[in-house]
């Protein structure tokens, strides 16, 4: 038996430990950074939201014109194999559709490839260490970058294109800051690598709603809300306004809600945790455990 | 000895059947497209100004700020090594340089990550096929989207954020046109998948210079209309102008100069190549033969 825990991948209907998992170079994957892909948590030995993350990954597929060769039940399938066999009890897990290599020679031509699924997990990722979620994390805002537009690359269809994130993250780890967030061209707030932006004001949450991924926890976020009482609006967030707020808080599946202490040189809601990411943030751990959200994993 | 004519690669100082040749899929290359490239040809034996490749590639290296651990001319070697084992004679060859895995767990920080080199060669690649070429090749201007802005991600740091090139490739395929061509946000021309664009006024050669990949090729076309006396213009090249152009045609290190017949459902030089494209072609195969521009290889 191989050492699955550390992680493991389902290629080809194999499941191998993912030290093994490659993908061939010349992939239009790789070459062309042609994947949508999609990542759902597991907590404590069960999916979360599965048929969501699932949802939102068919539809990426099929915004990619992509025909993987599998149905939805075989690719669930795998993700529950694969996690079973790895005995990771909570694991980020990563379903990947890829273009494909061109088998035609010097065919260019998105249509002559051979698309393939894959998947792979990995013990659970937080995007901001739980302590430092704790305390309220530091985001920088990107200045030498903007979010790539919409009418681009749709960052509802979830994919790899992150040059702009990492050009922010690099500006952001230089200046001892946790994370970064991006711009758009109209210096509205957008995203992060990995993670959807809230900013509270008083009972009302708002959120970006163009120009972003629509994330399962940005979801989850909106539902704890409703629930709580609190005022929703997703919409386009200028950053004058984003400024104004008493709270920001993250919202990832690495991490679920994590609080911000400070923004560039601001401190928010007195440079610690608010009131309301604090509560949405315990309220997401108990989502997290809500068996009516909880595809349990049938480990051996 | 395993067979090579298909194409090899070079990776952790092994030359392999390109075939076998894979990358990680938890590499940053593949999950944040965090890559940066370059392809030189190979012609008749030769690489085809290969110095000139290499300050690009060894610039985009210093911009993503990534340490390879080897030294330029461990590169040079690498890939002379690679093409003399492949015996192709004429090949499309690839040098990579990928973030690589991030080996702490969880760790979001791009300076975490061991980056490395890779290489891999190929046939020569046409990027569009030569009796097109000779006919005059058909280019469809993309309507559902706009290039990757440069403050997004930076075009001549030669990358694989493909993503907008092939939304315009399933578009133009789909209307049976050989490949796709991108305007920016502010409407003017760009570039396409794997080359440059120029028009032509009489005998003046207009081609984009923001926003797009400052070819090699494209350099080798300024450099032959410079000789042969023609007046050009790197600059903005906005699309009512581009209309209007006597020719057009486009440059690659994957065919040279390739004369565009039509664009769109408009006819340039009476649906054939035009004059100037036609002589430039010729230069550029006569300039692929020239013993300065070359670095033969050493073929076993």
């Amino acid at each position: 038996m191989s050492d699955l825990s550390k992680g493991a991948a389902w290629m080809r209907g194999e499941i191998i430990p993912i030290g093994e998992a490659g993908i061939a170079v010349t992939d239009w994957g790789v070459t062309h950074c042609d994947i949508g892909y999609d990542v759902v948590p597991v907590w404590r030995g069960a999916f979360f939201r599965l048929e969501d993350y699932m949802d939102r990954f068919v539809a990426s597929v099929a915004a990619l014109r992509m025909d993987l060769g599998m149905e939805r039940a075989g690719m669930v399938a795998a993700l529950g194999d694969m996690v079973a066999a790895s005995g990771l009890r909570d694991a980020y897990v990563a379903m990947v559709a890829a273009r494909g290599p061109n088998p035609v020679p010097g065919s260019r031509d998105p249509r002559d490839c051979k698309n393939h699924f894959y998947a792979w997990c990995v013990p659970y990722v937080h995007i901001v260490k739980p302590d430092l979620a704790e305390k309220g994390t530091s985001v920088w805002i990107a200045k030498s970058v903007r979010r790539i537009p919409a009418d681009s690359v749709d960052p509802r269809v979830k994919n790899y294109h992150w040059g702009d994130f990492t050009s922010g993250l690099f500006e952001a780890k230089d200046r001892g800051f946790e994370t970064t967030m991006l711009l758009d061209h109209a210096g509205n707030v957008t995203e992060g690598p990995g993670f959807n932006v809230f900013a509270v004001f008083e009972n009302r949450l708002v959120t970006p709603e163009n120009g972003v991924l629509h994330g399962i926890t940005r979801r989850t976020v909106l539902d704890m809300a409703h629930e709580r009482g609190l005022n929703v609006q997703a919409r386009a967030l200028p950053l004058e306004e984003f400024w104004t707020a008493d709270e920001v808080f993250l919202s990832s599946s690495g991490g679920g809600v994590i609080p911000v202490a400070r923004v560039d040189d601001r401190h928010f809601s007195n440079a610690a945790p608010g009131p309301v990411a604090r509560m949405l943030r315990r309220d997401y751990f108990a989502w997290m455990e809500r068996a009516d959200l909880r595809s349990p994993i049938a480990y051996p």
